[in-house]
Order: C-alpha cells, then structure tokens, then sequence
C-alpha cells in the first residue's frame, strides 16, 4: 500500500471475464490466469465461478494484475473483473489457510445440526 | 421475471454478508443459509468465500432472498450480498452441472499442458 | 421468494457484462438495459461502472433477469452480472430512496469536516 | 505488479463493508475512505452503492487497502469488500476519464432514442 509500512492478510475470491473475445467461452483465459497464479507462489483455487487467492494485500492484486496483461496478451481486448476481498484484525490466519478455515467453521456448525 | 412465459437458467455464486451483528464470525448465519438452501432443492455448494448455486433465474432469487429474510430473522439487522450471476443461450446446461462444467474445462486445458 | 408471504425491500447495484460478442463496447447493451428498467417502474439509475437500482426484492430481481433476456436478444451469447443488494429491518426506507439516502449520509459527514 | 515493467489503467468501482462493529450503519466509515482516497490522488466519487475509482492499477489497489487500514483503525474488526476492475487493452483512456466516459457513451445512445 501507498505510503505506509503496515501489511496486511487478505483472503480474496475473484472472477475475471475476458470481454470482445468473439466467442463465449472462457476455459483457455482461465486456465491461462491458473498458470500466472501459479508463478506467484500465493494459495489459490480455480473454481466453479471464481477463484480463491490469498496472501499479503499487495502481492495478491499484483497477482490478479498480472492475470489481466496475460489475458490481454492472449487476445482480449477488455477484461471485467469482480473481486471480493477481506481482512481481519481480530485473528491471526496462517498463511494459506483463510478461505480453507472459513469453509470449515460452516461445516463444523453443520455437522452439530446431524448430532442433535 | 416480469410479464414473461420465458425462463432462463442461471449459474450463480453468491457472498451474503450480515451487518451490524457485533462480531465478525459469519460462521452461524452462511450455516442458516445452507438450511435454507437444502429446502429450496436448488443445486449448491458452500465455498471458501462464497456459495455456488444454479437453477431457473426466479428460483435462484428467490432462494438468495430466503436466506435475506432467515438471516435477520437471526437477529442481522443489516446484510449486503454480492451476487455474480450468469445466464447462456449458445449452449443447453443439464440442470446443476452449470459450476462443475465450466471447473472441468479449466482443468482439461491444464491437464493438456503437462502432457506437452 | 418463495413459499413466504413477506416481500423485503432491496437496495441494489448491478453490472452486466456482455461476452462473445466480439467486440468491447458495451454501451449499446446497457442502453437496452436502460430501456427494460424504464418498462419496470423501479427506481433506477445508471452510472459509470454499474445501475443502481431499488424495490421489492422479487421485482429487483426479475428487472435485472429482464436485462438478461433483452441482451441475449441483442446478440449476446453469455452474460455474466454481477450485483450487490443490500436489505436492513431496522428502518424502513422510503420507497426509491434507498441509494440516495446513503449517499447524502456520507455528504452529511463530510460536510463536517470542513466545518470545523 | 510483480516482475513486470508494464502498468495497465484500471477503471474500477469498490463496496467496502465494515463487519462485527454492532451498528448498521457505514456512513462514518465511507467518509473516512472518502478521507484516504482524497489523499490518493486518484480520480474518485463516492455513490449511493459504491465509490468509482480509477488510475494505475497498482496504485488503485493500494487505496482500497489504505482504506481497509483506515477502517480497522475506526475500529471494525472485519472488512470485506466487493471490487469490479475493468482494463482494456483497445483504445487509451485519458486519465480520469474512465468511469464518466462510460457513462456518457449510454447517454448518447438513449439520446438518439428520442430523435427518431
């Protein structure tokens, strides 16, 4: 961030559409977008609709940054994309494991209903 | 939709956040909302940072709003969703596969890459 | 929704994305967009990088899904939207005040400022 | 972004939601970006559901984070946030021009509606 020594965690979900492309479907941009994060070394997950990412606020738009100019290069002359993005100052995540440890609290309150 | 005999369908994926709750765990209200779900026979899967869902555009409204009214009834008295939802004509989806196709292709392209 | 005699009302923001149109304009889509909202009666209005838009949840809803079915007629095969929609149960909003409300809040505050 | 010399101009649009602060309300929240953003340099305007924003793209991601510290500073313990980011690669925007140019392109279209 600008001006500032403070870093802070973001645990991240995004979802890049390639615009003006001539044909609907979006596979190779994605796949294309999976070999970037690849590179960047942060936790990810190409999913449905979506893809997790997480790591430090900076490094993880600079990730999906990076995204946009490989589908550019790949032949799209726009892209839209809908980012959402969260952080926390009441606990610590460990690296890697935000969006993993969110799913789970869901699945441990759930699991509880089954017992009852 | 308004004053139309067409129905579309939409794959959709959805982030519900309450507000104003007093703390930041979400854990208990995305739980309530997969109770509502499974009720609503739509197609779904709860994620990392949001829930995938798919079904006729109307019914997969209808469902997010259900989890609206089950949320505040939980006591939120506030709740911002973020909603990406998608609809396609060039191609016919068999009902609740609409997620998992467009994940298969990704990994088909990907899976060519390592046979180079 | 369904299967409820309660109607909530939503405060909503919407951007839809034409793709495989092979080309990156999009103004004459939202244009038509602009035409459907009219036919609506909702309160709306369209900006830069979204519409705002606000109602019943159940005509919010069929508004934007009536965006989808007039875009498709345009030409374009996929669509992908994506929307943010906000209800609240501690006030009740004047109807098609809703974005303007929060907006003037913000003016308020800011107004402030410059007083001290 | 990382490892590269390119910039790219992003013309973007951000919800930031403050989580777990016991009030429903955001105004005094928003004012505050709306406090960093001046700072930022950066061509932005806060609306009813979202604040338009646009420059570099590093430097457009590192406002939204400086507003995410500023925020946990007022005191929320959990922030998420719902960014769309649009680049293009076709024509150069002027800068600060990105989100009223849009705008503008609709206007003329639904102008031309009332001509004929």
């Amino acid at each position: 961030m600008s001006g500032s020594d403070e870093e802070i965690y973001a645990v991240a979900d995004f979802c890049l559409i390639p615009m003006g492309t001539g044909e609907p479907s979006v596979g190779p941009y994605i796949a294309e977008c999976h070999r970037v994060l690849e590179k960047s070394g942060l936790t990810f997950k190409v999913r449905g609709y979506g893809t997790n990412l997480e790591g430090p606020w900076d490094a993880v738009c600079a990730a999906i940054g990076d995204c946009h100019l490989a589908v550019h290069k790949q032949g799209a002359p726009r892209i839209a994309t809908d980012i959402r993005i969260g952080t926390r100052t009441d606990k610590v995540l460990a690296p890697g494991t935000g969006n993993e440890s969110k799913l789970r609290r869901v699945q441990e309150i759930l699991a509880a209903d089954k017992k009852e």
